[in-house]
């Protein structure tokens, strides 16, 4: 209890309000007695998505509004009693989507589309690119067009795509997004437009990064019906050729400020390797960010605050907000490099919406099988499945990877994740309060045990 | 066989062909046959709503895309066998959407909104407008707010509206579009904006007319998502006044020329009145009109020849594309005002979506139960239900209200339609063939009866 008397006589009132908690409820409410209170009654994971959206909304990475942000969730996290807040800074290429996204059929079948830029993409100018559109029905097909048979074309990649409770097909079709605007470039193309990545059907096209390359082109992903018109344009078209008219006015701004926000329960023991819960504070511009990432961030900052809520733990667990995560992961980058000397006991992130976590998985049941086990047994009341894949941590724990220490993925159910990825339509209203409790119910119970465990989380680990 | 023996030799081989598919087909299929092959082998409905989606895509009502709409209409009939397909000219006031369409909220809570013009919006100019906003929970609040207390304002209008299977809810949300500008125009708003009438979570908004005043001010609609997020704005902001700049940059055209389709399965005894099948060819410039009311066309042209494919029919079987139905019935007024003096049997309209029909109403129950009874128990099979709800008809039949003649109502279940209705994902991915084909079964039945029935549709109407 040092600490805690410590930090009670140390800060203000409105900063100490964990201790307070910690001091009141310590010894009251086991670990699981509090996951358990956290499925029905947990207000802090909505409190803090709710807030960034409504009172912030959209947070491209490296501007005024991803600043906004940080500052908001500096503030939440102070109001709600973390210690150590901090916006630690680092500086990006910015990039930004600019005012105008058009795309026009113009032969032989004049309507406009819906389109928005690729996250990298060049511009086409305000007056825009018209040219003939080229077919590819998947990457490989782009890949085998002869070189430059796309000069002065816009090339229009197509794949197929279906929901997937693991998010799988996301690396199946991912790649016409992530390397078809550059393949169609050193091709000859002159701009290129994809199929949104996605799985809905609606007008609500998907950015998101593509890889920028010398002579880097114009790049713009379709709605998926607009992509479903197009393709049927081409079947009604015969020997006409399908001309588009595209305009995209993206800028890059040079090198601008972002950074990442980091918050702490300071534990026991704070000599020993922290407990990191990761998140990413940063969202494309053309949504609220409220399943990619403001529930991660509030989930992670409530379970962070319910196992305080058990009793201060042994080790600390810090909290890590990371700034600039969609266009390169500059957060996660610039977070290990300023801390790679500093170990970290576990590192766990959440990132794939707000529905329910599904199956437990960490890169140590070799190497510590008791802990492993103990950990899937604790959430399997909440309906949480054992696993034998290996971890490998989302995109904000790089410094895990480069420490190579544990790691653990608490899988959500990606099912409809891809209706709403990089869309406008991920708003607040998507969220569903009954996973998002059993999402914070799940890492309270996980995180309260690894920020309570004595022993290397990651076992012994020979190398 | 007269009839088809002289349209045989009169037509090109192309316009012939619903007239060949008589000579042939008569005889070999019941009424009732052609309707349950119909069920599940129907093709032309569905290429007339992929057609028009795909080779036009939105047709506002007045413009060079209507124009459009209607040729490729014309072109669609005579190429599948109707005789008499003419564009009947009419001239409207025309109003176009513009360019530009944004809402920002610049205090407390920066971030932008997806909005839309509603049909009839004035322009706030290319500079917008700022000014606080003021909530109305609903119609009845807006209007018990004092004289001139709007003076500067903008004010928002919301809304409860749930989905409902008779779409009734429409009635109960819809005045705050229909009527909510207008009455803050008389408060002394600047502008005004409404929660979008619809049921859906995404961010398109829905346009739709509105009540134009003297004085019109600038009116638009924001997605649901946003209105929530404003709502959500109002409950964070305290005492701290919500600004919101809006531009809007609607244009009224003048008057330009509409028209609408019709086109003819001729009767072997022309002499009697026809049965009139009806649909609006315009659709907002937001969607491709696929719902609203590409489908209802498919179906109702679907159904004409499905009829004349079991023989040719009694009746003439008259289709009504009508122009220029969504902002204000013109079509449907000039169609009463050109044929007035010329009988109608029975009419009925198909234009709510393309899912399936669950309830048959008509206006003679009283006056011809038999024939009524024959007709609800003719579409049983396809799971309609009769009623005894008096049908009024859709909104392309004036001409029937206006003639006093009997009327029919073939109800389609319209739980998602408002999810759809006069927004972006008004595309044609959004109709299961499945349903379609219901439709189409249903009206080939009703149709083929009445076009074969000898007496009077309506009965003996004391009057």
């Amino acid at each position: 209890m040092r600490k805690n008397l410590l930090a009670l006589a140390a800060l203000s009132l409105s900063v100490s309000y964990s201790s307070v908690a910690v001091a009141q409820h310590s010894g009251a409410m086991t670990l699981e007695e509090g996951a358990d209170k956290v499925l029905t009654a947990d207000t802090l994971a909505w409190d803090f998505v709710e807030g960034i959206t409504t009172e912030v909304g959209p947070r491209q990475a490296g501007t005024e509004a991803e600043q906004r942000g940080r500052d908001w969730a500096v503030k939440w996290l102070r109001q709600n009693g973390f210690e150590n807040v901090a916006d630690e800074p680092f500086m990006m290429e910015t990039w930004v989507p600019g005012a105008l996204a058009s795309a026009e059929i113009t032969s032989p079948f004049p309507q406009p589309f819906e389109v928005t830029p690729l996250g990298g993409s060049a511009s086409t100018g305000t007056d825009g690119i018209e040219a003939e559109v080229v077919y590819f029905k998947t990457i490989a097909e782009l890949s085998a067009a002869p070189e430059g048979s796309l000069k002065g074309k816009i090339a229009y990649i197509s794949h197929s795509m279906t929901p997937t409770q693991d998010g799988s097909q996301y690396g199946f079709a991912g790649p016409a997004r992530w390397v078809g605007a550059s393949i169609a470039q050193s091709k000859g193309a002159v701009a290129s437009v994809i199929k949104s990545i996605g799985t809905d059907k609606h007008r609500n096209p998907h950015t998101g990064g593509t890889r920028v390359v010398d002579d880097m082109i114009p790049a713009g992903a379709l709605s998926i019906p607009d992509a479903l018109n197009l393709e049927r344009m081409f079947a009604r078209a015969g020997d006409r050729p399908i001309t588009m008219k595209l305009v995209l006015t993206p800028q890059n701004r040079g090198m601008t400020q972002s950074g990442n926000v980091v918050g702490e329960i300071v534990g026991r023991d704070p000599s020993l390797p922290p407990v990191l819960l990761a998140c990413h504070i940063d969202s494309w511009w053309n949504g609220t960010g409220a399943f990619d990432d403001g529930a991660g961030c509030g989930i992670i900052s409530a379970a962070a605050l319910h196992v305080s809520h058990t009793g201060q733990p042994l080790r600390t667990i810090r909290v890590l907000m990371a700034g600039a995560e969609e266009v390169g992961l500059f957060g996660s980058i610039a977070y290990s490099k300023a801390h790679i000397d500093e170990p970290i006991a576990v590192a766990f992130e959440s990132d794939f919406g707000a529905d329910r976590i599904w199956r437990f998985e960490s890169n140590f049941r070799d190497t510590n099988p008791d802990l492993h086990a103990e950990l899937a047994a604790s959430v399997a009341r909440f309906g949480v499945a054992n696993s034998t894949i290996v971890a490998s941590g989302g995109a904000d724990i790089n410094i895990a990877r480069d420490q190579k220490t544990a790691i653990i993925d608490l899988q959500q159910d990606g099912t409809r994740y891809f209706d709403l990825h990089h869309t406008p339509d991920d708003t607040l209203d998507k969220i569903d309060i009954v996973q998002l409790r059993q999402n914070v119910a799940v890492w309270t119970q996980i995180a309260g045990i690894l920020a309570n465990y004595e022993g290397s989380i990651q076992g012994e680990v020979a190398q």
